[in-house]
């Protein structure tokens, strides 16, 4: 292409993409981003594609001359952008919502430029100070209490993790930074305590700081799907009686199957009075803190050691961006700090980050924050976050109407969980079977997609909104979609 | 803005942003990368900003009220953009090379607005098998065997975590992921081995996994700074004599200080003899692969159970992007496998990423891969990677014809470390102050940044090439400039 624009010196099949082809074709994706933004609504929510479609499609082998950018491109729009699965559609009503807003998507492009990685201040230093800015910003946003500090993370399951190695590593004694757990005759088994309902990234991380899944004990939940503060009493006392060492819990803001809320409070006195750490995982419902009505819901999370939440669920980040806030930083440093004689760091009051977790590399992560937060505002974002809840609330409201359906939990945030029953004799194996085809028609209509879950052992629905581009008229469309799908499936069926 | 635009039953205060103002924005970000990609050697290497400066100029609390997108254009050009550290720039020769190139930028941008979270096949069926094929195109680009299959991590850090999980989960009757390490009498202290030269990033996993520092080996390296076979033979017989348990040996393929390529072959053979896991930690080195003549420095790699090369060090993708391989896939599922009710997954022969590591949500990291793998194409590829190899072969040269200045290692790949030494007169501490003060006064031109070590225990400087955009120009410049630097140095010290 245009090789006269090629600054002297740089041999063009030993450079970089030419910066005018990059600029020309930069204008094209611009267009290309937002015509699929713009045309959302017309494509299936699920792609019609069976296993191995796709990848038979593509050749076995990688080029060995390079292809012209337009050819890639168009290759692009015909095989990858119409079969993934549209986590932006607002029929996307699966799992919980993460979606990707207008101007976070414009700051992941700016970091995609720059490429900063954000490991130390010296290698990052607006990078860094813009991190610890907008961790500031969201702390205050989530109304917790300036004790907290944090720091931006991939996932929910590595900030969790990060706060369990911490968590290990604070109980006294142990010092399994330098000791290590096993062939020690001075350490119980470990143990922490979740409810029935929490994330599987517990028992994963559990797994691998070598605790294992043995010692996830699973405490009760109430009839609301609630971990039972007596019963993570008891547990710990048993275990205690056992020669186990507890040595966290976990509770969780918003479950996954349910939404439901794990009383921060009662879990805060129990660790206090037990001397055991207390991490939260909030990665889907502390985002509905920013509204400052729903922060009851969580009264005693500021009394945690460690919490998350993830913003690319439901604040509008794209993927990815979890939130790790602690409130002592140096237990997080004390875990983890190496600073090797190939990474100097000017000495003086700067924050580097690798020394808080596991990877040394980081994204810029806090500049896609930065740029929504200020385009939304936070009065922006808690609107529509109550929306959400608001529309949720709709729907709960035509579920518990409608005898042929049932609730099954409580609605605190944006989640409804809910199941087909028909007149109410059949038996559950029938019901079950009602609800799969349901679920199967509903999301073969392209329109809407819905993931299942189980609780108190039976097979629930799921409607979980979140998304900005969502407005009342999906959430009456699925609503009719699943009363369309179980008049069919009970009449196919019959 | 452009309310007229919206479509209808959106409400403008509640959605996202307008796609038409979308689409105007992103043809000015288009712009603004481009510029900055452009004009990048206007740039100082290393912003000239103190601790705090950049921190001051931010509001303590977000808004309540949005803001406009220009504004916050405005504020991005004015306050991040000219104060990051250019990981982009030519003259970036510290640590190793990390660079973005065009065609993958794209990728980056059209990832973001899918925002395509590839947990498992059926939420994200083309970059599922977009991310099986482009892992096979690097497997075969880096003249691997078919035994390879792999997943894109996010860093080297968690790659290689994850094979040390594995690697434990291997123990033959250790059960780790259900027993935990802690309070066990059939279990003796775990043990890996790494080089003295190797990334703490394998400390780290120690750390968190439960093995600890005391259980990482250090085994001594040859004066070419490549572990000893037979130091790591006499280290495993002396753990197995006290007790301990040895099952993991990590060499490492491309040291971060002195790119050092320990014996791959060797350390295979033991390995195989005493049943040990062998990793790889090929992060920046393995790219080297891509050339067919250098991969004979790798000979035996392809014994390893795992291997870690990071194609965002040096094959011009934007961070992050970190491949992990792997011999088993098995091995790995068997270490990191749960699949709760809440995730439903199609039955059949589908990939579903997340049940080999421990991050549930993953980026579409295949999608700039893909692009820019096409785009060079792998002889482009290979062909830049040569040049690089080649370039730093000219400075070693020139390094090794000067007489006041000391290589400090062999030169495999494309990093190349010495030391000034003057007349080789002076005491090692005064030969150290007079580099430290070189490093300074380089990196304070602004047209080079570079990054000190320590090798044999003598303070070391680095410099690393692996950036499209370096030509001589930059090698040659950089060598002047330390020639002078050492000049002023030493006459302003005397």
């Amino acid at each position: 292409m245009s090789d006269q624009r090629r600054p002297a010196g740089r041999q063009p099949d030993l450079g970089d993409m030419d910066v005018g082809d990059f600029r020309d074709a930069a204008h094209g994706v611009a267009d290309r981003v937002a015509d699929y933004l713009d045309g959302l609504e017309r494509l299936p929510v699920v792609p019609r594609v069976r296993p191995g479609d796709v990848r038979a499609q593509l050749p076995a082998q990688a080029p060995a001359r390079g292809e012209p950018l337009e050819r890639i491109l168009d290759d692009y729009a015909r095989l990858i952008e119409p079969n993934v699965t549209h986590w932006q559609h607002p029929g996307f009503m699966a799992y919980f919502s993460s979606t990707a807003s207008g101007p976070a998507i414009l700051g992941e492009w700016l970091a995609a430029g720059l490429n900063s990685n954000v490991m130390f201040w010296s290698n990052a230093p607006a990078s860094t100070e813009l991190e610890q800015t907008v961790i500031d910003w969201l702390r205050r946003m989530y109304g917790l209490p300036a004790e907290f500090d944090g720091m931006l993370c991939d996932t929910a399951s590595v900030s969790s993790l990060l706060a369990l190695v911490a968590a290990r590593h604070a109980v006294p004694g142990l010092d399994s930074r330098r000791r290590g757990l096993a062939g020690r005759d001075d350490v119980g088994p470990l143990v922490l305590y979740v409810s029935a309902e929490a994330h599987m990234s517990i028992d994963k991380a559990a797994i691998v700081i070598g605790v294992g899944t043995d010692g996830v004990r699973r405490v009760p939940v109430d009839e609301d799907f609630r971990m039972r503060p007596d019963a993570l009493r008891r547990a710990i006392a048993e275990d205690r009686a056992a020669g186990r060492q507890p040595f966290c819990v976990v509770g969780t803001l918003g479950t996954t199957s349910s939404t439901s809320i794990d009383p921060a409070g009662a879990l805060a006195d129990i660790c206090q009075a037990e001397g055991l750490w207390l991490h939260l995982d909030a990665a889907y419902g502390g985002n509905a803190a920013i509204v400052p009505e729903y922060r009851g819901l969580f009264a005693g999370w500021e009394r945690a050691q460690s919490i998350v939440v993830n913003p690319h669920k439901w604040m509008f980040t794209p993927f990815d961006a979890s939130l790790l806030l602690f409130r002592d930083a140096e237990a997080f440093r004390a875990a983890f700090s190496i600073v090797p004689d190939y990474i100097s760091t000017p000495s003086g009051d700067v924050r580097n980050y690798n020394e808080y977790g596991i990877q040394l590399g980081r994204r810029f992560r806090a500049l896609k924050l930065w740029m929504q937060i200020r385009w939304f505002g936070v009065e922006g974002l808690a609107s529509r976050i109550h929306e959400h809840c608001r529309m949720a609330q709709e729907l709960t409201a035509w579920v518990d109407a409608d005898s042929e359906w049932e609730r099954m939990a409580p609605v605190p945030l944006s989640t409804v969980c809910f199941r087909w029953i028909g007149r109410g004799e059949l038996s559950d194996d029938v019901v079950e079977a009602v609800n799969r085809g349901i679920l199967e028609a509903v999301n073969a209509t392209g329109r809407y997609y819905l993931s299942p879950t189980r609780l108190a052992g039976r097979y629930t629905l799921r409607v979980t909104i979140g998304n900005p581009r969502q407005t009342m008229t999906h959430v009456r469309g699925v609503w009719e979609a699943l009363r369309e799908a179980a008049a069919d499936v009970v009449h196919g069926g019959s």
